[in-house]
């Protein structure tokens, strides 16, 4: 993760004709390279970029007779990526106004969203945590950690329904258990930049806006998360030492290391006391991202 | 409290010689009404008010100098309320850099610090908050609810030092029980102007930048907390339905109005599913102050 000093003054603003407010941001290069179509109104003085169309399906058609073009002429690295998943775009109220392929999101500096879950024990033994190593085969971050269980928030489900999807799918943890034990705790949002070094894309510096909804689940000792699908490799109780150490050693993935930092604040684990960047660190685990979000 | 669409744009900027970044913001009228004596150098150009200096003494004369002489004076009706209590200006890194009369606070928008402790019980019969009744008798805010414990941090102590005092004067909880049970969950950070019509001052349109420290304390039904003090009348111990009836009728100040709520996200009481706002909400709460903080 890179710092951000200009953003995001130096980008243009994606708009959506018929909507007030702004839905992403663009980096000067992407602008560039795009062959803005029929779709858009590109005003290079104001620096946005408006999609036009006055109803979901004109929106949607817009965004895929734009993207398909470009996948097809090669332009960008990050649609070689290309998924078929659907990510949603909200509008003010959380209106629904369009929905985008997964691998271009990235090209639009939407906001995207994910669920993360820690699932921890707290009993004689201290407070300890179930954390998930990535497999090796993973594109990003193979053989990292991370928290019990993550994943990325598609069209149509809610962060509850996803979280209770993905534990089933990551960890083997049932539905039952889930809608018991896990509760919602607040979210983190942040910017990141690309890095063409990542595994993730050959774009550097696009702009990724995340909102991350997170939740606690306390389970007893007789819970115990397997891996179900590929994602993970091993899923395992860790001290608190021990996660710090992993910490230290860098194991977990920049978001991860941020997830576990905000468990550790909202548990009284690192306070004002033990942290002089206390109130820096909270107020930017959850910056404003001056963009419209659900 | 107003909305701030100006903030801190069209404040002159609070600076200390030999600092880096901002310390406070004042607002034109302030600047003007201000006899700037040889402890400052203002620029309006650059909208900048510059505290000269170079120990903590020299800046503390400084501000002393020129409170007292605008207090004899009575340039501004804050200082009317003076109170002897001093409040105090971090740098960068927590530098302790100065420290300042308390009623002074507003005319530089300097960040200020509380601490808040929601004490609460969960069993059978639920969730149930302990909330503390204002004294009839407050200058601010007179019979209005709160959380359990509030208090204000001064020159000397940290957030917990201060709980441990706030928590004794204003709720007769032991040293002992709140060192075992109160845990720290993070902070509410937000800006918000006086209103001239308030109780607190008779300048509007001040700027006060507010972070509260945050604690929960998980308590059995054999703890009472009982106003000790004459801050609180009463302190009584209310059901979620009682705590969102008294929500919605006002009666709790605006501040701890958004400390319950707060509490509400963090217990997953309020959530992405039943509020449209919940990521809005989340990252206004933990405004980032744009000044340095403790």
């Amino acid at each position: 993760m890179k710092s951000l000093p200009q953003y995001p003054e130096t980008c243009y603003k994606l708009l959506l004709e018929g909507f007030s407010g702004v839905f992403g941001h663009l980096i000067e290069p992407t602008v560039q390279k795009f062959t803005w179509n029929s779709h858009w109104a590109v005003d290079h003085g104001k620096r946005t970029v408006k999609l036009l169309g006055d109803s979901f399906e004109a929106r949607k058609n817009g965004l895929e007779d734009t993207l398909e073009y470009e996948r097809e002429h090669g332009t960008f690295n990050v649609l070689k990526r290309w998924t078929e998943e659907r990510l949603p775009i909200y509008g003010p109220g959380r209106q629904f106004v369009a929905d985008i392929e997964r691998s271009a999101a990235g090209l639009f500096g939407i906001a995207t969203y994910g669920v993360q879950l820690i699932a921890y024990v707290e009993n004689e033994d201290g407070l300890r945590i179930w954390a998930a190593r990535r497999a090796a085969s993973q594109a990003l971050y193979p053989s990292k950690l991370g928290v019990t269980v993550g994943g990325s928030l598609p069209t149509g489900e809610t962060p509850l329904q996803c979280l209770i999807r993905e534990a089933q799918e990551e960890a083997s943890l049932s539905e039952d258990l889930v809608s018991k034990s896990a509760h919602a705790v607040g979210i983190l949002s942040y910017v990141t930049t690309s890095d063409a070094k990542s595994a993730r894309d050959s774009e550097a510096g696009l702009i990724r806006a995340e909102v991350q909804y997170i939740y606690d689940m306390k389970v007893g000792v007789d819970v115990k998360p397997t891996p179900f699908d590929n994602e993970a490799s091993t899923i395992s109780l860790y001290s608190l030492g021990e996660i710090k150490k992993a910490l230290d050693d860098g194991e977990f993935t920049p978001a991860n290391a941020c997830l576990i930092l905000d468990f550790f604040i909202r548990h009284g684990l690192v306070t004002y006391e033990s942290e002089v960047n206390y109130v820096q660190i909270i107020s930017r685990l959850r910056r404003s991202l001056g963009i419209h979000t659900a």
